[in-house]
């Protein structure tokens, strides 16, 4: 096998798309070909990488025969459709869809949670959703030392999770509403600017959203703990591209403050940011542009046995999208498992 | 006694005062003398109420001596000076602030939910925390019929909550974004809009905010529950004027959600808003103005036994201050209790 991977970028022109590229390119992902896909009516648009400028393609099957990976960066009707042309063409597809991650021969990885997961995969490794990859990187750690029994989040939801049409409404939005003008929302079910909308993605059951439930059957199949209880609310917030959470956990096994903090400080991909008396905690304005989960406003749930409370925030496109698919792509390059 | 209230209205110049007379206008609030104090820099400043122009006074011990109750919407340092002066000349404070809250012979109310202590004043009745009020009207019930056992709240606190300075914050902060330049937050530790703030008030114990245990203080005092659990998260969001809460509770006596929603419906002061198939469920941006706690995503938590889930909102200024002030003076003002 010649040095570098053939890489595909199917949805090249989208949010998470584009940033994959840029996460590429700082983290030096040896990429011998690219080749950047996307929707006909795309075709042709320039995309820079690496200092070059490549012409985006029409999807094809052909395509996917010049790729050893495909990261797949499109909505679930599409993944469905083109996850199979890349496993027949022999091009392990990356899916950052909801299409096949509760499928029992997919593997649904986080690296910092369950890299081991990777060998199994039988042509598709799903990415999880944004706001459970987030979770997952805070919670894993505690479950590991102190076995998780329960778990409540609510989050605080960025539009960006609507690709790029939803962070032009926010601003479309907020423009709007300066100027004293009206908006008919397109994107979102009602204007969110100055608002919170407590509904993403559709209701599905026991009027759950199935972004709520996202966080409840993804996390199980990551952390490998299907029994684990948890409680979700998922609300959007007029925030452009990192989501928050918080989250109150009760665990087995007692656990100290001080242990949760020594543990977090040496989990890679977590940044403690922690210190209430100089106003240090972690907020979207701030995390954003980066890869890493930020914990903060760690401390004692006193109203149950074993509880402990934190304040999660991570940018949604990064680490809950482009950065998350990229990590499962170099350890699959790294071990060989294309 | 003369038909009508001589009423007195310290701070009348402020975000809540002035909504105040809006709600005494709105309820037809038997005032049959307003006198409205302010600051001495504020003096001679035009009211409006009733058609009618009044001119703010500065505050003075003479102004109680003339006034039946005083609504106090001014911060706890200058109602822990006013309370005593409006004691000492026969006239009942209702204060808004926090300065007395907590003191075992105030009366901390919420009509909705502990009417019944209003009649044990010494002169002074405390009107709670705004978050506290909104949950407190949303969880009482559910305590009532099937007794609460614990209680995990995370609020999405509009800017309101700051008074006057907070509003115009966040205006300033999205035109300066929108604008491209600089703004120094005065009022917020860090620019709030399209951000989160996960930290209102000063940090007290334990790494708790003193806006988070204030939902426990004040809730456990109202609702008569010294020992309900209470797992509280503040958060500030991009919201002008109605708070927001992810509530999880637990109760001893297991309660159907047809229950939950009966009782709600019956419940003065509640306005269920819960049709998720047709995207019904409370937002701030709807809710303002309004002096009901609307209540929505009411579903089972099914990570515990008894568990239910809630989504409230409600106008941070109207039932969250100045609409819970009034119900209580006219509460004191039909039982004959100044």
């Amino acid at each position: 096998m010649a040095e570098g991977v053939r890489l595909a970028i199917v949805g090249a022109t989208g949010v998470v798309g584009q940033e994959m590229l840029k996460v590429l390119e700082e983290r030096q992902f040896n990429v011998r070909e690219l080749i950047c896909l996307a929707d006909p009516r795309e075709a042709g648009t320039p995309i820079k990488f690496r200092g070059e400028t490549f012409k985006v393609q029409a999807v094809s099957e052909e395509a996917f025969k010049q790729a050893d990976i495909a990261l797949l960066a499109v909505g679930s009707e599409i993944s469905q459709e083109l996850a199979p042309l890349a496993i027949k063409n022999d091009c392990l597809a990356i899916d950052n869809s909801y299409a096949f991650r509760l499928q029992d021969d997919v593997p649904l990885v986080v690296p910092e949670v369950n890299p081991e997961d990777i060998s199994l995969h039988k042509g598709i490794i799903s990415n999880p959703n944004c706001s459970t990859i987030i979770m997952t990187v805070a919670i894993n750690p505690i479950h590991k030392a102190a076995k998780l029994k329960r778990v409540i989040v609510s989050t605080y939801q960025a539009v960006s999770g609507a690709g790029k049409a939803g962070l032009e409404e926010l601003e479309a939005n907020v423009r709007a509403i300066i100027s004293g003008t009206e908006m008919q929302p397109q994107v979102f079910q009602y204007p969110i600017a100055f608002n919170l909308i407590p509904h993403i993605d559709i209701f599905v059951e026991n009027d759950y959203t199935r972004e709520e439930m996202k966080l409840v059957w993804e996390t199980r199949k990551i952390m490998h703990a299907p029994d684990l209880k948890i409680a979700p609310t998922a609300v959007r917030v007029p925030v452009y591209r990192s989501h928050s959470e918080s989250i109150n956990v009760e665990t087995e096994i007692p656990i100290s403050l001080e242990e949760v903090k020594r543990i977090f400080a040496a989990t890679p991909g977590v940044v403690v940011q922690d210190e209430p008396g100089n106003n240090v905690y972690p907020m979207p304005l701030y995390t954003s542009n980066s890869d890493e989960v930020y914990i903060g406003r760690i401390r004692k749930d006193f109203s149950v046995d074993n509880g402990i409370a934190l304040w999660v925030v991570a940018d949604q496109i990064r680490k809950g999208a482009a950065t998350n698919a990229i990590q499962i792509a170099e350890i699959v390059v790294q071990k060989t498992l294309y």
